[in-house]
């Protein structure tokens, strides 16, 4: 592989909350994701997961409260953590996770995506 | 852990090629680090490398040729892959890598550094 740039692939993606794979590390996945609106609650039970936001503002709302994230924020869900992603305005994130996770855990439903390459 | 801001840490890092880990995400650590100059060729036998330019420019030398990365740009070095990042202007990246990850692999020597929190 060449280098990949973040913004070009940003570019490609058209479907809201739905992960693409731009790279893997042994058998994680950095993925991309465009997001506006409310994404459904959910946990990975055995995967912590990684946010960081590239444009826009994410705030994760979970039972201990919420946090906010903007451009150039990091956070990790920890494993077995119920999470809701929400984001009032368009929002472009990069997330580091085991491959076989499935953006909606263990909460399934129509927003379940796999993540295919871009 | 709140969320973590990529520019207020990497503004408590001093030494140059010394990672710092600012989360981890199982028993993977992310890392920030700053460098200039040129840091030993070396691979890491067992595991890919995860690199991420947040600002200046990083030239990664391998043997197939070079990779030069900017802003917003990402790479994979493959694991067994002999790889020399040197910058000439003061960079400043993002790694994604299991946490037992030595910065010099398997060359060891003077430039070795063990990821500490920050």
């Amino acid at each position: 592989m060449g280098s990949i740039n973040i913004a070009e692939k940003l570019g490609l993606i058209t479907e809201y909350w739905s992960p693409r794979t731009v790279a893997t590390v042994n058998d994680y996945d950095v993925r991309l994701v465009k997001v506006q609106g409310e994404f459904v609650r959910h946990q990975h039970v055995d995967s912590d997961e990684f946010f960081l936001v590239i444009d826009g503002e994410l705030t994760i709302r979970m039972d201990d409260g919420d946090v906010t994230l903007r451009p150039g924020d990091l956070y990790v869900v920890p494993r077995g953590t119920h999470h809701q992603p929400v984001s009032a305005v368009e929002t472009t994130l990069l997330l580091f996770e085991p491959s076989e996770t499935v953006n909606t855990g263990d909460a399934g439903g129509p927003m379940t995506a796999t993540s295919t390459p871009i």
